[in-house]
């Protein structure tokens, strides 16, 4: 990214601010993406997938040749499958396929592992209507695709044909070296904020369960992965494990890195040319996947 | 890839014998490369740059846009210009820009840094021009691109426009976990031949100085990269390190690993599905660094 784009986006991030409620955090979250316009050619249903509330995403002009589903980022606390959806359409319109973005349940009203449960849930409902699925996410959505994949490999359920990560949440264990070395680089994230989170997340779990932290489990047997990420994160180690764990499992897959972004940054596309370059190569990848 | 094509691969590919002549070795690599087809529709005009000599790549219809700077593979002993032309070609055939493949001197008649020299003295040439440059190279012509940069910074020469490194080879220390662990999976490479070609390009040369082995360097100032490994290669951590070094050092990079390829998979275009997605990945990559 440009020195330009990098101020533009620092001064459009705030650090997440300690000691506030889930509430006051789902407020502010809101606020700030549920109302992202995502264009007069999409159609948002809500629909249930699984038993669980869904917003199906129709581009104009989508074709029957897969669909993505989509878990929304938000550190397993904020989010919903509205605010998932700016980032579902733009990989929807991309592909030329349907997009569900899903409404797994948050915490810590519901602890861990219900978002997993949920999302296993649709998955499994999805996979069954025997459609091509690739798996998309962000941040702890990024995570929990990963752990929707190892959950669905336990459960025996077929995997699908790749998934797509942004800036993924891979290790609640927060044992990355960049979770301190990138502190201040980050202008979102720092370890106190992500521990809070953690915590709401995982009540009395072990942060070590591989569903709370994909990047400790075996991967073998996953399906192809992209990973996407910037370098002005805490979370840069929780993807750069995560290829490194993945190569070594036999897994196919493939990283993005961009020099000073931020987390996410594919939510700066149409001002930061790498972030609608990023979202190509995303929509290129899925499309060969559901191809296949 | 597909079990079939991972025997088939292997099937294609024989350990390299330890004891043999450079000699040797040269009369067999060119027995089974240098006659390879490189399609109707390709010039190759022999020509100097930098004073070195090279290999004028043109594909019908090339226009004018950059041009590619390749650096041929064959563990600096053995491989030559017209080597580098099968991979130079089909990067060239789907970019639609012209590239120059380089005779840089071999080892063990010229040993390090003869072949950084010549490939810096080309490539200062090269973007002297005021054309726009891509750097690509397999093996230790990926190693021997990367040291160019590195060389290149130091001299003050303005870095190009990317890089794209086909299974690079960037550590002749051989300090990677995967030269021993990946070593029964490797049909080409073991530690031992490996340590013969450090060997005969080092000569009395400290394998850790960062022209021989630039992943130990710091990167920083590195425009984009793209590197492409498989998992069967003893070299698979030459790339994954190569990537967190890049990374760390505020680098865009980008990696697609292969699992179950072995070294320079790109080879099997249009025999196993995967390289030839990868020549479109790099040649995608490519083109975006060129239009910048």
């Amino acid at each position: 990214m440009s020195r330009a784009d990098r101020e533009m986006a620092r001064g459009l991030i705030q650090k997440l601010e300690l000691g506030r409620t889930p509430q006051e955090q789902r407020a502010d979250f809101d606020a700030q993406f549920l109302e992202l316009p995502v264009g007069d050619d999409v159609t948002l249903t809500p629909s249930t997938l699984g038993g669980v509330p869904a917003l199906d995403v129709v581009v104009d002009g989508a074709d029957g040749g897969g669909v993505i589903l989509y878990l929304h980022g938000g550190a397993y606390v904020i989010g919903s499958a509205r605010t998932g959806a700016n980032l579902a359409v733009p990989l929807a319109r991309r592909t030329g396929v349907r997009a569900i973005s899903l409404d797994y349940r948050l915490a810590p009203e519901h602890p861990f592992p219900a978002a997993v449960d949920d999302a296993l849930a649709a998955y499994r409902e999805l996979i069954g209507t025997g459609q091509r699925v690739v798996l998309a996410g962000d941040s702890a959505g990024g995570g929990l695709a990963l752990a929707t994949l190892l959950a669905a490999r336990r459960a025996g359920v077929p995997m699908p044909a790749g998934a797509v990560l942004f800036s993924p949440w891979t290790d609640l264990t927060l044992s990355g070296a960049s979770m301190d070395g990138r502190s201040d680089d980050d202008p979102l994230f720092t370890r106190a904020n992500m521990a809070e989170s953690a915590a709401f997340y995982l009540g009395d779990a072990d942060p070590r369960d591989e569903l709370a932290s994909p990047v400790l489990a075996d991967l073998t047997g996953l399906p192809p992965l992209l990973i996407q990420v910037g370098t002005a994160e805490v979370l840069l180690d929780d993807s750069l494990r995560l290829v490194t764990r993945a190569a070594e499992c036999e897994v196919d897959v493939s990283l993005d890195v961009l020099a000073g972004a931020p987390h996410v940054y594919q939510y700066f596309a149409a001002m930061v040319p790498e972030a609608d370059e990023a979202l190509d190569h995303a929509a290129t990848f899925l499309k060969a996947r559901l191809a296949e």
